[in-house]
């Protein structure tokens, strides 16, 4: 059934372990068993949760190959794959949606118990690998591992898209646009008009604001540590922006702003002290609180108990709710709509992966959105 | 204005401090102020958080006099009280609705400022008292203070009610009823043929299970530790009834007996403990977990970060969300609709309350409905 059933030598960025830089090497990406597909990348956005991985704080192996935002092309395909052929541009896709699972069977719910992200075992379905570096096995990521010139994933987490997609820029619309667009148009019902506050201004928060605009709203705060970022959200089409550096806290500061506090809150950063805050930043009576920044995996939120029962609603949302093999093509289609393009800001090639990285982590103090280039 | 503006001498169940019983004096009840309202009780219904404030999980002055799902009928208006006239029929509301405040203009929302639930000042809305016993000054409870044949109620929390309402029984309707009921069949917007679970079979319990049913569902199971109940959950419609003191934790029986978990989860039980067990019982991608119980002013609701990154919705309400002098009028009208009958297992009269509150008692390890009649 394959038509390339050969194990084909590539270029890859691995982890040998825990907070080591990435090291590019020459792995063995080996041929797709029944139900996988060979992909040879086109690009891969570089996200937060890529990190959380290579920083420890999602439970993992290593020797590993990180990256989960990836758009390519199928090199060949494993026995039993239907929905899709050699040629295909294809996205991969850090939920699987096997359309016959509870959650894809649910008219609400994408998240499958076929996903890897919680926990996490860094291997196929049949938990085992399909990368070798050095006669070792490598672990996969998320069953994804975008950052390698070919890589190996399950049929049911790839999602075939549009053959008119501009592949260099559409590995985003995989994981961060989905998630943080699809939250505030999609997950949070967001009524029109209504005031919202996106919690961070990185990659996620700026999508966030996107996704507010789309929905229609009279105002739109940011909150962020940074003020250099504030140029950028005001572009974006933000109202106000606010930094948590203050001197009462921040949730005060908003409920201030707003007289009764922001409709709907978007919490993008990951820190439970700051889901609080956003929790705190929206009406008691009818706010709407949610989470999209993926903490620590030992992490607790803790909450008053008195400020559940007012009516306020709290609620996560992974990759915006979308049923991903269903939705994102469509968002795929719709990305002129969307607009991502300024959501680049630097796209380099995968011999420039350090430099990547640098900017990467120097989108810790501004939002720089980086595409690595196969 | 005020048609009888004289004090008003008459009997009034109150504490006189922190987990004393109820001690039936002559109290004075005195004239209605501007916007307040003089009513004659007819009937008060018992809940849990008339105990709450007896027993200190709430903050609150002594001595007082509680209760507050009264039936009744207007003695007598302040100046300037224009919804309502001596002779009308009325329920007291623990949530007022001023029809200007934020939540009151809001599409959604009831918890008005000007409730005195949380924080509680025991005193009418400017701060002072209406009641005087041997010369001391009574303090209010929730603005309410039922368990007395007079009482003085800001007009704001006064729902005047239909003229064909069976006095005896609606009291209920001012907080039991709309807290259960509408939590299911308004708050939750549940799905027909959804599962759904309550914790916690007392009053507000039955009620969820009422509503439960009324918004059409496939299986409605109820966790109680008293097993004695569950002929009574039965008699209400429940599938399935299930004790938590069992060898694993209530929450994985849950998603065992339905194999994802339960799509709505109601806690009314008030214990924190048990609203991580309610999250923890429904689908971790689609689950909405629904706070009703009212816990103790300084305890805190602990969750595992990751599990809220998957996609449940935790939601508190209180009176099911209802704005509450517009809606709880036509859940009195549509009475015969939903059947409160059942739900009230005992009627005494008001010199009889040492035995209602013995049998309210008696109700944490059964479901007794009491009633107190004037």
């Amino acid at each position: 059934f394959s038509l390339c059933p050969l194990t084909i030598t590539c270029r890859a960025a691995l982890a040998w372990a825990l907070n080591s830089p990435l090291s590019v090497e020459e792995v063995q990406a080996h041929p797709p068993k029944a139900g996988e597909v060979h992909i040879k990348m086109v690009s891969s956005g570089i996200c937060g949760t890529d990190n959380h991985i290579l920083k420890g704080r999602l439970s993992v192996s290593f020797p590993l190959i990180p990256g989960h935002e990836g758009a390519g092309i199928v090199e060949s395909i494993g026995e039993g794959v239907s929905s899709m052929k050699s040629g295909d541009k294809v996205l991969t896709l850090i939920l699987p949606q096997p359309r016959e699972c509870n959650p894809s069977l649910h008219t609400v719910g994408n998240f499958c118990q076929k996903q890897d992200v919680l926990p996490s075992f860094a291997l196929t379905l049949d938990r085992t690998s399909r990368f070798t570096c050095k006669g070792e096995k490598i672990y996969h990521s998320f069953r994804t591992s975008t950052f390698t010139e070919y890589t190996i994933v399950p049929e049911i987490a790839v999602a075939k898209i549009d053959d008119a997609a501009p592949m260099d820029k559409v590995c985003i619309i995989s994981c961060e646009n989905p998630r943080g667009y699809g939250a505030a148009a999609h997950s949070a019902k967001v009524t029109p008009g209504s005031t919202r506050v996106a919690y961070g201004l990185g990659r996620i928060g700026s999508v966030i604001v996107i996704g507010c605009k789309a929905s229609g709203t009279s105002n739109v705060i940011e909150v962020d540590i940074n003020e250099k970022k504030f140029p950028w959200a005001k572009a974006l089409g933000v109202t106000d922006c606010l930094s948590p550096k203050l001197k009462k806290p921040v949730q005060e500061v908003m409920v201030e702003m707003t007289r009764f506090g922001v409709d709907f809150v978007f919490e993008a950063i990951g820190l439970t002290d700051m889901w609080v805050a956003a929790w705190d930043s929206c009406p008691e009576s009818y706010g709407f609180c949610m989470i999209i920044g993926l903490a620590s995996s030992n992490s607790k939120l803790s909450l008053g108990a008195l400020m559940i029962f007012s009516g306020r609603t709290l609620k996560g949302a992974s990759l915006g709710d979308y049923k991903t093999r269903d939705c994102i093509p469509q968002l795929v289609t719709a990305y002129n709509g969307i607009n991502i393009d300024p959501l680049i800001t630097h796209e380099l090639p995968f011999n420039q992966i350090h430099k990547v990285m640098e900017l990467f982590y120097a989108g810790k103090s501004f939002s720089i959105h980086c595409v690595l280039l196969f």
